[in-house]
């Protein structure tokens, strides 16, 4: 896929499952993305090299979803000035998903990232699509729909 | 200040020391904004009104902050199609900060919100201007500036 | 069903496994009641609505459940004089239950929400009696009768 | 203070400086109550006692409040068929309210507690009066009005 | 059973799977114990009648175990002078275990429960035993024994 | 202090201003105790040796306070036949007390400690005499006299 | 195996499963080793005496795991000037794994125990070659081609 | 201070206070260090370079503190072969350190870092001394005199 606008990274294979949900969303919301593995721990240099590049190859936000002793979020927030939208998976040995949740939230002064809630894949695909839509208003009319559809199912599912 | 691209909004005027940080950040991009009270369970409706308007009004990215069950976040995350930064202010009689930090980061699939650490309103700041930068260089280039400038204080404390 | 006395809502359809309960219990105690499904996320119109409304269509008590990030009950309560009842609902991909049960139990001053245990929808509808049996003796007696009830079946238990 | 509505009651005086808030906002309400220790710890037969004669003395509502392994609020819950109200006081050696919380807020099925904040004995008063206000039409309205008023106190909060 | 020096008591019949370990300790240590349900919330009179004969029936130490909100080990505790043993039992919706251990463990000054590990009754019954073997070197002798035994085990375990 | 029944142990003198309650309570039932420091992590050998002759020098319980990775009481435990109560004591850098209590608490079975609160060590010296109690009537009394002094004491405060 | 380099020691045999971990890794560099059961709660005696001669055996590091109030590296550690890697074994009836991570990290100032993840043993045993490889280079080496083995696994894994 | 084996680093100067406690230590034991600020947030690239050459500029181990998403220690420790010490420091706006206790502890197999207690920069310190003693029986015994030093003052404290 050339030219994404959204990069959505993980720190292992294992994530892919959680993350692609982030995935599904941009696809129905129509903005391209891209989709790889870096890991803060095991590819560090990658992980920077990336980091730096992804304002310059037209990344505009970034999705980064890790767990356990979750740096990956964090670290690619230290070197991008893009947004970056952190997701806390929760990992084998977790201790029950607080690891992965407070190494990306609690971020230092300086150095934000957009935490979602645990697992909440779902929830990084719909923010990153919203921080086009600031500057973008046919994609902000899409997430109005897409809200609109929220409240929709709700109703029939009440009718039942 | 007419025309704010950021609103900053807090469920109590208590919050206020907390969230001023994200308008000094904000004024620091030279980003417009505006500061207001919207109090999810004391002014509900005033809380609906603002964020089925905010988009309207010309709102590009609005900043939630609120303690204990801290519902303003996800609340107006729930109405606007526009990004919603959440900080959890570390109110008295809190659980340790717990309350507010889960109540706005564990949000439904469908209804995401940016949340920051606790009491980090200064990271709400930068993140409203990078979501801003993510579709206007000019504000991307003040914030990777910024993070040099970040760079070079530590470097400055290394010297001493 | 008309003119029911309480009214149990709940955020999602997939609460419905465990607030049924209530149900069982208004029925045991010969309550009438309703049961439906308010979104405080993806209907937020509507659960306005429905809060505004609730005491002018005769109902008395509330009883709300929901999973996560919790704001329904809190947010009916803000806008009702009603008496609401929060029953934290364990959903998937909660933080052992601990943002259901903070997002609900630790409401602001000014705007209380009677919370029950963790997926504790059998208690939230005997509270419910009880509250309209605090100024009705017949309900009161039936409570009364019920707490004999469960003394017979520990006593019988223990006989085997 | 004769025939009183609502009974407030503690496991310990050093609990009244957070307890009396209950009062105040029942007196705010003009609804009569009374104000006592009982604790279920050193004085468990007077706890007996009490729980048992409440109803027949006039007391529609209970609100209990105790510190720690608090027993207090589900011990009076468990013989009286009246609605008892839970009060989580943060007492000293707490391991940060979570022993009061819990302690009271995760009683077993067929025993309702309706459990407030931590500390939040103001909001025990205000829960108290709609819970008689579900069948008194008077005190709903003052209830309304409360709640009107917090809304105009945030109203002249934003001016300033 | 006639004249038994332990009561293994517990809040359900629920609980029994997790409590009979206390009662198989007893028995290899030769020490008479009788075993039943009694309530703190369910049958409240019973135990507090139970609490106040238990010494005067020859009873020596009670271990007491139960859930959730777990009251009754508390409960006993402040009617008896003999040491109450209580057992944190791991009750479905729980949160984690937490709620029993902290509504056991935490009691205030004037009121010891000598608390065990979560689901620990096999525990409960060796510090039973250790407390008749206090004054008894009977006891104390097979106590010692029991612990060399432990090690034996291990040391076989070493071999293979 | 010769032949003392109770023997109160602590991990460092800075434990010395909550262990003396313990000491207190001895004092008001009567009951010969010694006080001293044993540190399982800079006196190991130590430790074992007092573990081992503590009930051959005639002691009959033991009271062990520990802050942090409180390993004191376990270990005493592990090597005696005598009940050990184990102190959780609150010390600086510690996370809330968790790491205490839970040291202390979830021993594995084979070896209970008698657990109280965080810092009970009053309650751990009203413990030890129920202990000595269980076979001493005398001491089951001042027992039963102290609760009912605890029942006067409240009932003198409700005058108030 | 004779003269082994490292010793890794667990309390009980159920750990193995966990523990075994740490000896692959050290035979992926080449470090000899031996595996024992050493428990600090039923073998006090022979986990002193092991840490006594540990250093005299000419063991150079040792890997201590352990569950629920884990004491056994923190006891190691107390006794012996050799490094001590400590294993948080998540066990049965563990509240979540916090009571071993807790027991093990929170040592008092003066005994370090270098510990891991949760269930880490793998780390554990990467974390005692590089302790070995502080002064030799070649197993330095051989930890630096491990971390480039992780890189190159990643690098195939995005190629799929 | 040309060629030291021990590096110490912290995120920020506001670590400072705490981590001197690690360079102290080291002194005690004549070991050379170097003390330096390496934020992994502030200065990405500066901590890539200090983690790719330490060991080349003949480090030995290395010590890195940090607080709220600390992601100092683990970022180095993925990129160096060298020992990593993680000290978790409770800094501001921390959730009662749980954020640096994880974000350091938690991390995924094939990285250890060597953590220690909240704020334990003095057990850094010690168990540095002995990694290098490992293979240098001088140090190893300079910390068995330490931990003999320990008894010692121990001893003394016992006589007052």
């Amino acid at each position: 896929m050339s030219n994404p606008e959204v990069s959505i990274i993980m720190g292992s294979d294992s994530d892919l499952q959680i993350m692609q949900a982030a995935a599904y969303m941009l696809e129905h919301f129509g903005i391209s993305y891209e989709l790889s593995i870096v890991s803060a721990h095991r590819t560090p240099e990658r992980m920077v090299e990336f980091a730096k590049n992804a304002a310059d190859r037209g990344i505009k936000v970034i999705i980064a979803g890790a767990g356990g002793a979750a740096h990956l979020p964090g670290m690619v927030a230290s070197i991008t000035p893009l947004p970056v939208i952190g997701v806390p998976v929760l990992s084998s040995n977790s201790i029950d998903g607080w690891d992965s949740v407070l190494s990306i939230l609690q971020m230092p002064g300086g150095v934000p990232v957009a935490t979602v809630a645990l697992n909440g894949a779902k929830n990084a695909g719909i923010l990153a699509a919203s921080i086009l839509g600031a500057s973008d208003p046919a994609i902000r009319n899409k997430i109005a729909d897409y809200k609109s559809t929220l409240q929709k199912e709700v109703d029939e599912k009440i009718k039942k």
